[in-house]
């Protein structure tokens, strides 16, 4: 199988050197870079990088180059993390009542795409639990109301930590997470919007598109924020419908785009391909 | 060259007997039908239809078929329009700064891919001027201010007039056109605006794109209606973008999509291939 | 439910009166017709067409269509088939080893997305048997050697006529369908190709796209012929890349969007929507 | 306007250290790294590689850096070359009859989208002729038969070498270019292919992509070497088609991606975006 690799995440202000300092550290430990990806914002001047090198041959033993590289860290006044592409993730979906998004993941997890394992499946509704079944992943329903709503999310929470979930995928979940829940996993859950955010925000965007007459439709992923439908887009696409298009047919095409669209977020999220810079994304793929 | 055809738009309650009846009255009359297009929009049950024939070898001639046809107009009660494909239609086109939409709409002409001709170009500034001359195109410069617009709208008009417009095109034109000129060209205005509406409607979408960090850009190119970026969409595309894409390569990607939106809106309008439904385009290409 | 509607599909020598006389004769019991595309090949002059409409209310029964029309469609000399559109059709699916196409396909059957039914899965392989007990086909193994293909082919085709399939789907079969099996199936085999044909045909398309350093990949659907990959082509689409794509990458990329392009062939010709012009497919969607 | 930058290109083996060098080499003179790219080709481990920096503040004057890098560049047998960003391309365009493309390109460069200068245009037709005038370009007809061929050339060698060509741009240029002037102007060569490569190799791919009856045409733009169309690929793009669509109608759809793609190979090689690796080209955009 593939060699397990060093992913070292950063933001900083840029100045000169860092690019030196770092590709040094790695060289002096002994360590092969496969990527080196940069980009400063601007006007604000702050620098993003990813930088991936082989594990295999590394000088300094998985456990210790955090503390070894530290010192570095702080001298550019990093915002930073290190990650292994041998860490297997755990994801927890959230659906409602559609099944394409939902089932999609299922297949490519099974198919060996995402390097991530999906360890649960939560539902306000009934209806994916076969799927859940079919493809062994344990399915919990908990029914929503205005009034259940907490309690309901308390126990998600608990079911979340208990399989130590480190991302939460919204596979059209048609439910609006608490901000308690969203704090908890900061740019770890991750939503699929049936259109081109901005545009059709809310709750029938293909009902909004087809009003309004558009010849495209579109979806997008982004991670979830207090803002419905506002935080950082991961990837968008979108598709030609005409006036022959019903409400109907753009769900069914609309819903080709959210499953790859969806998928492509998830993938780069768990290949560690994502940064965030204020409301956005800044993406090293 | 091409022989001229007879185009035929009309909508009307949908009911048993239309094309039947349309396609008798046009074989009875020894037309060849070359093509013919009809969608029945629901739930308002309203046909919408396009039928093209030769006019060669049609045994009515072409002054005469409005007035034998309208019996049968009016027996479905029809809202309909005859048109000829050898008609050239007389396009003013409305700039301002920006060269590249103007440009191409001259060059496609020049080309012979227009069916119509640009009569007159009309503008707030003086940048476009060389290039209007280049082309041989007759340049009107109105400078705009809040205290000028209506006197200078009413000169627009005499030139429209004079020079027997019949489509408009506003090809980045950065004024704002006043209802009472909206209103003498009804869906006989094209606008482009340079994004996918209605995501970032108004004055700078490349800059709101930028700060909302969307991952396509697109255009929309529609019919002007009294409300602003409201107006029936014609044509859209996208062209993706990355984090990588200032504000400025955001406008030069853009420019190429709205260069090919904005010309296949107008190919479209004077081909004849598009029908209005309410606030929404049918368009059978 | 959807109202059940007979399509007639038709190809005649194109003359003067032929929609005059369809949609008369449709008129005249009673039908209404909620489509009607046509086109007329040049310079063959062939006259290719296809109209929809209501059965609830058409006088004449489903039974006696065909007669009733016969003495039309003989005065046009037209080649023409009559359907209706809750015929449930029954479909073969053919795979190897890949799950995606596989996969999909079931999916969008559970979904209710397909106007037809699974009933036999066959492979030369035993790696998708479980996905096909998951979703409750019968799935049928049958190893192909070169010396086992006449008579596994025989057993096959006894096979799909006990269960009266009416449609193959090669859903990445590699194998190649001997000419006596095909001409059982004229028009009636689809298969996905992964690659924008006629680029890159034969067998091993994504490492030919890899050496070739392109930057779109695509994949095919088309109807079965004696000749290899060069069958009519129904539908195809493309995706991007880079020099950054491996082999692999292509792979999982293609895999994308040969799902779309395969389910979109496969509804194509469910919906009765494709006719063949000789090596070509005229397709009124 | 924009700062001057370094931009330095580069290939070898791949090893531990090279990004540490590359980039301490630039921090030791006081650089600021705009960007960084890189990427290994793999079996071969080899290591293509790009970086700019500002010259602003570099403390290597402008005409000694060559002589400064040397030393490391022999030290890991680096394939290399030095640019700056404010360096004006001298570009010449050959073209035939088409004016799309030629066009196109005089019209970015009059809105200043290009890095570079078109100093010459070069045709074996007149019709050219006046537009090139429109824009103030140099303008030489050589009519080319098979006798003359070898003679015209040498003139247009001339009139390269002359004008300090360094870059030929073929736009829709109706004859091969002989081995000598190909070898003259290595990877120095650009070319639209009026198809998606390798599909439709040769001299008329929209009849070929009319008679095969694909959905989509594309069209492929290439550095030029001896082998016809088979050159480094640099930009390829599609667009959907029908059965409707006539030749006359792909070329016209066509013609609106071939003056996209050919623009963005133009942008990447005056940007000195693009690095060679055998038959294919790894673009760091």
């Amino acid at each position: 199988m593939k060699q397990p690799t060093v992913i070292l995440l950063l933001s900083c202000p840029d100045q000169k050197g860092i690019v030196a300092s770092i590709s040094n550290f790695i060289f002096k430990y002994n360590g092969n870079i496969l990527s080196l990806d940069q980009y400063a914002v601007q006007p604000d001047n702050i620098l993003f990088m990813r930088v991936e090198w082989d594990l295999d041959g590394f000088s300094i033993s998985r456990e210790d180059i955090e503390e070894v590289f530290r010192p570095l860290a702080e001298r550019f006044t990093m915002k930073w993390s290190l990650h292994f592409s041998d860490h297997v993730h755990r994801m927890a979906i959230f659906a409602s009542q559609h099944l394409h998004c939902f089932h999609d993941l299922l297949m490519r997890r099974q198919m060996g795409e995402l390097n991530g394992d999906i360890v649960l499946a939560i539902s306000n509704h009934l209806d994916l639990k076969p799927t859940a079944e079919q493809f062994n992943i344990p399915f919990k329903y908990y029914p929503i109301t205005a009034d259940t709503k907490e309690l309901q999310e308390e126990k998600e929470l608990l079911d979340l930590e208990e399989r130590r979930v480190d991302l939460i995928v919204l596979a059209r979940y048609m439910q609006i997470l608490s901000p308690s829940l969203v704090h908890k996993y900061p740019h770890r859950i991750i939503n699929i919007h049936h259109s081109f955010l901005p545009a059709f925000a809310g709750g029938s965007p293909y009902r909004q598109a087809y009003e309004r007459g558009v010849k495209v439709i579109g979806a997008t992923s982004h991670y979830v924020t207090d803002q419905l439908d506002e935080g950082p887009i991961i990837a968008q696409d979108v598709i030609k419908v005409s006036h022959k298009d019903s409400v109907e047919h753009m769900k069914m095409k609309g819903a080709d785009i959210e499953r790859v669209v969806l998928a492509r977020a998830v993938r780069l999220h768990l290949e560690r391909r994502i940064l965030i810079c204020r409301s956005k994304t800044i993406i090293f793929d």
